[in-house]
């Protein structure tokens, strides 16, 4: 995602969720998928929900591909932004689909691995809900770096 | 995005670019971005096109990670969905962001860089196009899977 | 590591662990580094313990990053191994480095996230233990594959 | 690898390729494994090569994965320390092993795909010598970062 807004340094847990529901806001993207950001901790847990529709499916009616690791990017952005609590920006990272996404809605829980002074590591799962019932369909990680200051 | 229907196996140019832009034009989430598929070789070599508009944004006006990552994704499964010629699914990639992507549009170029009996292991650039100055913004690389047979 | 030898199906912890063993027996660059493995279950929990000594440093005295890489790819492939329960290959993997890995010697710790028909997907953790104090310094994500049969 | 030793800034091409000898050099598992640097060029393109053994393998004869990883690990590192020319640290990498690495020896080369102001990812292809025939059997992707400056 990118988030040149760092997160609130010493935040009520209402203040950090509040600030990522606000970048989720401010992401038109994210807008027109219709993701919604239901936790965001100071410490980097962080979860992302997604209600899917026909119009996120790929040729057999399974949730795009494009959509999972949409919902890995996100989250394993802002499970670095609140552990950095710097602006930061995405570096990279790596995801493997372990089942057809399918059902009504895709779940993204993340979690910070080690946040160091120049880039911290995150860890993604995606879970898709089917009949109230999550199922692992994908798992993702990446690194999140401090955004380099402006040249003078 | 995964691909039951298996590519051509001895096709013309024309046949498997058909082929290409028919499955393409079956995923909803494929049509919602509004991607166009402009080359696909039975070797491997893949271009699919993204014109931007602010929908496919983040809070920044650059494209947002997500919609970059499709573009990796859906090409990287083509560029091993022709080589391997039968019916495949995207088992995992990774993607390095290079620059911010900005401009008028997103170009994916990939290529199958080895296809053996059961998966194929492919390369991808994604290319900001600005003023139609054309930038790498991103790298990826995947592996695509040969579909297992049904169980009987 | 790559194991046409499948773990065995039905076995007791201690065949299991019995089992990995000899397959580190029998891998001259694991025998040439001093890799132990030290747990291995049949559910895919698996942990390498290697000493470190200066042979195995880069130029600063640390771990060279290749001796971490290992570490990470044979205990994802064991984790992997043991979840198929037939002879398996390792199709890749991805590893982020947190920090040095200076100290006394480094586990790798792995266990399976999913097994499917045709593929594991496995996650190893490896820490730096130094005056007895273990300290994460890499963490890593892989695909286990089963191999295929000859051709008849 | 990690490099606090900067590449030259404006140097010969010889001077780049003693620069990285001697960073080698000074690497002791470089040395156990028997590595030699047979190009290095300012622009970030390296060749690495390691000649087989059989203390250098897995069970089946073939050069173990942590080998190949080794060489992926070493030639990503100088495609982007040279390319950055400042000390460097790898981040991070991932890597596809396509066909048992078997043969006399391996070359790994790489090249840097860019260069910010604090990080470069870098792309290596790891080839198996056989019989004097060069067969890709490895291709990776790194990211390799500046070293952040030493506290205050």
């Amino acid at each position: 995602m990118g988030a040149r807004d760092a997160a609130p340094a010493a935040a009520t847990p209402e203040a950090v969720l509040a600030f990522g529901r606000q970048i989720l806001a401010c992401q038109p993207f994210s807008q027109l998928l219709g993701a919604e950001l239901t936790q965001l901790t100071a410490e980097g847990a962080c979860e992302l929900r997604l209600p899917l529709r026909p119009a996120l499916t790929q040729q057999y009616g399974f949730a795009h591909g494009g959509v999972v690791s949409y919902m890995a990017d996100n989250a394993l952005t802002y499970a670095g932004a609140v552990a950095l609590r710097v602006p930061v920006i995405t570096s990279e990272f790596k995801i493997n689909y372990l089942r057809p996404a399918v059902g009504e809605g895709l779940i993204a829980r993340s979690s910070c691995i080690h946040a160091g002074r120049s880039q911290a590591v995150t860890r993604c799962d995606v879970f898709a809900v089917q009949d109230g019932v999550e199922k692992l369909c994908a798992t993702a990680q990446g690194t999140i770096n401090v955004l380099p200051a402006p040249k003078a």
